[in-house]
């Protein structure tokens, strides 16, 4: 039931952004998204569109940032998030060498019954 | 006080997508949106950049895919979250012949005061 | 912790763009987001994928309307998201001339442990 939002800066080629498609997918499926359940949307940004704090928290990012913004059921816990965060930034520094203070996330959470996967019907509504 | 994002593949015509979004807005405005209420952000993509399960759920996707992020008040009732669904799906295929399996939607829902139409104003709190 | 995606019409120039990120920006801060805390997507869009009604509830919109979403953290009051609407449409119009009736504003409300910030961490979770 996810959907996965990607931002990055242009300039990296198919086969990164497929590397980080893959991460971001398995990531949710090890916190318990069903397997296949993968839709995403990539998009690359001229710099001066895509904005970002090159230290905000102290964390030291640069160019090779990537937002990802997923849509995803309400329920997981906090362990799950953070398990979830932890995921995503350890795989894309091993799938794609991008630096773990290169990774952003952030959640929106929404109703079982706001999914329609094809055919005009709420698959997931009680 | 919907706001839509239509996401698809590159490749279809102007009219195509106008055809979509007039679509989108229908269907909206057929489960108690107001008229004229009609705010959408249509994003078109390379292959590696818009990622889909070809067979979710059972459901045989295709390239034609569209998937429609619909941020909305919250308040429906599911039976209007189904209605709204079975009438994109069910209008985009007599529009612009999208098979009914390539209709992907989902909603996310906000609080009434979380909007505003212009002027600096939020015109629906209250 | 906010995320900000900004859309608007293609033709405007990068120094214009980089106006509308300010001043979105300093908006969230003056309302109570962190200093520093600044990370936006900002899209182009032709007329045919950037949908608006030019007239709805009587405010009068031109094809430099802006769409800015902004996912927050819960917990604003209705009078801050009242003041953030304000400061952002008044700052556009300060600062590169939007009218304010072309300033369309509406945010999504998320918990404070759906963020990363980097390093795989979800920094606001208690």
């Amino acid at each position: 039931m996810p959907l996965a939002r990607i931002d990055l800066r242009k300039g990296e080629n198919a086969n990164y952004r497929r590397e980080v498609s893959r991460v971001v997918y398995e990531a949710m499926v090890s916190i318990g998204a069903p397997a296949n359940d993968r839709f995403q949307v990539i998009a690359e940004h001229d710099a001066e569109n895509f904005v970002y704090d090159p230290n905000y928290l102290g964390i030291a990012r640069s160019d090779d940032l990537v937002i990802i913004q997923i849509t995803w059921n309400e329920g997981r816990t906090t362990e799950q998030k953070k398990q979830l965060f932890k995921s995503i930034a350890k795989e894309l520094a091993k799938a794609v060498g991008i630096r773990i203070e290169d990774v952003f996330v952030t959640r929106v959470d929404v109703k079982r019954e706001n999914w329609s996967f094809g055919n005009g019907i709420a698959q997931y509504a009680t």
